[in-house]
């Protein structure tokens, strides 16, 4: 079979799988069918081999209709209260009149597959509402792989119309750089402790961060949380300045109170206003496609050399042989790096 | 210019370059020769294309030499006192006749090419001696690329005849877990700290731990060194047991004072003794391999696409486009990994 058989078996296959072709499916999330967006994610998120054309196909036919929402980061420590947050932001986000959409990136997730119930469970509120599209972790093998499909999902949810992206991710490493790398504003919710309030999260997550929010802030609890946003307000005085002039912001927050919500918005909206004007939000989007056309080519080549069934056996036959201790690691990688490159020649 | 005259061509320039051949490298290497283990390292680091081949070579004649060290990783969050214990631990094992050598991975100075006299002054005793050799961190763009250049490095110490590995991490994350892949023997040092015990340090990096030693318990300090060796003993007694049936113990020692620190030592040779015998250092170090197969496959592929001249020219002119909104980032990807393939076959 040569390539364009296999490519017109692959998309029959699919269509009879999903009932659906990509211009279907793109014309149904234009028109703001939410089904239609759960389904494209679904599209992107697949590993199925027939699956990765009309994939890149979508989003392809998506790019002219995103860039349009303001899309914003959210990270903490696992307890910092991200969900409670969300719940209480989204609300008043949905109140000004903005279709949210909620994606996260949770990398202790992403070698057990992904949460399926976790998120829409723990907003109650909010996933219910019709202007509200919730998705749950991207399924992947590899963090930089699951950021990859949210960046994607993100294109997706602008096409759909939606105005405001929330990226929400776990404040414990990489996966904040990850989704930095795809927002325009990134907010750190962090908590007021007692003792050393620096601890707990790293310097380079809070140098990352457009605005600081103390979230707990409730009634009785505000002088602490009040006494912690000025020492993280002086702290990050101490940052070297930004290229956009930007200046952290630290605010606190009640998201059971539903108090100081709107502070968090007229922040986000301020820098919006500021970076937009001076062009720095659209460079920024511009530097992030520069680094994703890396990550996006790295993934490409490498999935090519792990969907080849013959090269795939050796790899098996491989790790046996290394496992047991008969062959190196370095040997065996040459040879399957040498078969690879003869399959290359052959196509 | 074939193939063949290519390789012959660039032999001759690294030839001329470092002015030894692999095999002369390699005799010297096994004779002891620091200076050659020095150049040997240098040759793996090395991203010339001339090095590729020559490198990859003196590993596989390296390999047969290999195995027979105690390879231990160390780490600790900043401030803990690494660099002060590796100084009274490898002194100890100096004198109990040992080779030693110190290797390190810090994520923090990947970017900027690595420390280049950081390690060297940290340890000013142990540096001078002659059955020690210290090298600083690997220069790397990438932390798996540093990760995997250092465990190369591990088998061309023990071709040049060290009995002890050590190689050091900073505690902040996914390098212990790249660490924790190449070593036998997993050593988490951590502070007697006021309060929470458990804080500051993952609780996934302190699962990994084979042994916890409290540094810093000079005299006046022991009580609360102790204090916190019991509770973290306590805790580590909740973590799941291990299929080599090993317990992970909870130490404390004052580096300074050269107290306890034999200790250390202690408990790594009945691990080694208990884990010898019943197999499981050859199986993990098998496991190891076939998690090592893998990395280093898709490092001989990435970097055969970035070694194409025509492929990168390309790239620099897509990055342009996109930095200046031109193109998307997939299509360039797209694009990019079409004309990658291209020429995969004139090859």
């Amino acid at each position: 079979m040569d390539q364009e058989h296999l490519e017109h078996w692959l998309n029959l296959r699919r269509e009879r799988r999903t009932g659906r072709s990509v211009d279907q499916l793109l014309a149904d999330l234009r028109n703001g069918n939410r089904e239609a967006l759960s389904s494209s994610i679904t599209l992107i998120e697949s590993t199925r081999l027939e699956d990765r054309r009309p994939a890149a196909e979508l989003i392809s036919k998506c790019l002219p209709f995103t860039g349009k929402s303001v899309r914003i980061g959210i990270t903490g420590v696992p307890g910092v209260g991200k969900s409670t947050f969300i719940e209480s932001f989204g609300k008043l986000l949905v109140e000004r009149g903005k279709r949210v959409a909620v994606l996260a990136i949770d990398p202790s997730s992403s070698s057990s597959g992904g949460s399926i119930l976790g998120d829409k469970t723990r907003m109650q509120e909010l996933s219910v509402m019709e202007q509200v599209f919730i998705r749950p972790t991207a399924a992947g093998t590899t963090l930089g792989g699951v950021a990859r499909k949210t960046r994607e999902s993100i294109f997706l949810c602008e096409a759909a119309g939606f105005d405001v992206i929330l990226v929400e991710t776990v404040g414990v490493g990489q996966s904040e750089t990850l989704v930095h790398s795809m927002v325009d504003f990134f907010l750190l919710l962090m908590l007021a402790g007692a003792g050393d309030e620096l601890q707990g999260i790293k310097r380079g997550i809070m140098e990352m961060a457009d605005a600081l929010v103390i979230t707990k802030a409730d009634s009785g609890n505000e002088q602490k949380a009040e006494l912690a946003r000025r020492e993280y307000a002086n702290a990050m005085h101490l940052f070297p300045p930004r290229a956009n002039k930007w200046i952290p912001q630290a605010m606190t927050v009640s998201s059971i109170e539903h108090k100081q919500i709107d502070n968090v918005w007229g922040c986000i909206e301020s820098f919006i206003n500021q970076n937009t004007i001076n062009g720095s939000i659209e460079s920024t989007r511009n530097q992030q496609n520069a680094f994703w056309l890396n990550e996006t080519l790295k993934e490409l080549i490498l999935n090519d050399f792990y969907s080849k069934e013959i090269v795939l056996q050796a790899l098996r036959k491989s790790e046996e042989l290394v496992l047991c201790g008969e062959l190196s690691s370095l040997e065996a990688a040459e040879q399957l790096y040498a078969l690879y490159t003869e399959q290359q020649k052959k196509v």
